[in-house]
């Protein structure tokens, strides 16, 4: 059996990912597909990256990740399939791709220029269907990458804002904000450092304690948990913190050593 | 191939439901998934424990059952697994459960808390992946629930508010409003007596036949049917008796033979 | 593995696909289960028709394809499980199927009435779980169709508004709005003839060119395409036509030579 996972922007209501799903079937049927989110916002290439990257490694070895967030679906932006040590990813040439390969080891890079593996004919707004799903899955039925097209070196990276030290601590920001109204920052929680109480301070001087769940705080109050997709997040127990204190991308978010003290909370 | 079923607040934005498959798949890449729900409002666990009442008995003998909305998730709320006659169930000691238990019948309860069966590290605020999924693909791969951790007697119960019955027939309320604007209530319909013409009251002196199917009823006028899930449904033929009668859970519903006729609909 | 897919209108908030599936793997737990879509407006058996139309033809031969979008459930309209030379297709005879069904070569029309093949006690609202699941998955693991019920001839079509020609071109209408905002036209794009150069004419006297990809005309500006779903489509290049330009069902749309010669873009 071979796991295949989907993150695309098609939504739930048309038939796109049922019809895409049709295609990896129509090339192996024993495929095991699962959706990671359909969900990402139109031609939202950095939330697809996200999705993705907070995602792909709970899967098992050799699992095929397909995804299409792809605004410049027909024009000359190239479609890519990449090998890892463990995974193989599909998906447009955009950047999709680049924040889970960051933290992967990339062994081959090949552009799918080989129509043979495609589905036909193939139309041009809708190479989930007609490229993408049916390269995933002869990828998946074992067909070697290196009959898909030529290798090229890099990819289309997007850049990620990266958190930093500072004298006081680390500054970094808000990346994504999850359907309970919590905001993921881009500090890594091997930041933290054990034994030392740390607190966060984000917008306008509000200012939460960090700690290890929810309901550490009274119910209301805001607290930073040490998320799971690795980086530090600020939620509020049993509330919204996106709602209550309007967190977003790009919200400006600081660890520090609580109280003042001069010691700053990185690991490493 | 043993089947899953998944029931969360997670919702689908997110990558969360994706990641906690992943997990599943690690442990055993051959389980069949199978979304319930994923739209429960986030922490509502009354409605998460409804959901999977409503539909686990749809599932074959040996289906586990994962249901996860845990908003106590690292806390001190323990996890259990249980094993009842025909199915495992697995997911926080909140309630979540306890509906779809009332019905089964009950033969091992279990604390998770052998690690070898958690995926690591372990997340302080995402259970779902690092513990219940994994938990659930060991039992479904038939290790044994004794292995997962310490039995307990009992666990977290949700009231379940029943009917009762009184001089004019049968006193009940909402339950649940499904997608459709239908009224789910707590009025089993085995309340109705076969041959005997009954009708509901609802709200501010609403009355409406009870009848097998919506078109019994013109275009737009409310009809109560013997729902799917056992209980007695208030519906607008062609619309929302939600929207239309601002019908939500707590509303009092009342069943009674038709006419004021004296003898009561109940059948046991 | 038989592959079996659902469209339906039963959205993501309840538990009403889980239990259809539930039903569907208790007869048969080896169904490889795919979604469509679940988001059909209540109801609205035109749209059901036309996703289950655009989608059903990925998947491979042998492929069941349900269809549950069945506001007249319980009362007189007869359930069906049809066979065409490719595949099998269940679902009320209210329409739902006939978009689909237009394509493809009929084999055999039957009429579900052997109980046999129903799940039990089959409810007054919820034949998608008691009557449409079991009875794919009966077709699906290979009992014949003939002892689902009796033959019938013919079956309820939906007028499906066609595209006509005209002294300019070809004149058609929106037929359906996507998640995306591209107005899917009637518009085959077998009326685009190679090598020449068209326009499509909308709405209040809208004109845009017909080129082969979004991004052919500028950021923001209105592009018409050969759909994925063998119809032309008026899209905006990175936004929403039907926001843009408020198109919906049933908007008149012209396809024609450009810049007002007389030959017409009509291929056969």
């Amino acid at each position: 059996v071979t796991i295949t996972t989907l993150t695309t922007d098609f939504g739930a209501l048309d038939w796109f990912v049922g019809a895409m799903k049709g295609a990896i079937l129509g090339v192996d049927p024993r495929t095991c597909l699962v959706d990671i989110t359909h969900e990402i916002p139109p031609g939202d290439v950095r939330a697809g990256a996200f999705a993705l990257a907070a995602s792909y490694a709970s899967f098992p070895k050799g699992t095929v990740h397909v995804a299409v967030v792809d605004p410049g679906v027909g024009s000359s932006r190239s479609a890519l399939a990449v090998k890892t040590a463990k995974y193989f990813f599909v998906g447009p040439d955009n950047g999709v791709l680049s924040m889970a390969l960051a933290r992967e080891r990339v062994e081959a890079v090949h552009r799918l220029v080989n129509e043979d593996y495609f589905r036909h004919p193939v139309s041009y707004t809708f190479h989930g269907r007609d490229i993408f799903a049916p390269v995933a899955a002869h990828l998946g039925r074992g067909v070697s990458i290196r009959k898909l097209g030529p290798a090229q070196k890099g990819f289309v990276r997007l850049p990620w804002p990266r958190s930093r030290g500072s004298a006081s601590g680390v500054e970094g920001e808000v990346l994504y904000v999850d359907r309970f109204g919590n905001a993921i920052t881009n500090i890594e929680h091997t930041k933290l450092i054990s034994g030392v109480d740390a607190e966060v301070e984000f917008g306008r001087n509000r200012v939460c304690p960090v700690c290890e769940y929810f309901q550490k705080v009274g119910h209301g109050k805001p607290v930073a948990v040490p998320g799971s997709s690795g980086f530090i997040e600020i939620a509020v127990n049993g509330g919204s913190a996106a709602k209550e204190f309007g967190l977003r991308p790009g919200i400006p978010v600081s660890l520090r050593k609580k109280k003042g003290r001069a010691a700053i909370p990185v690991a490493d």
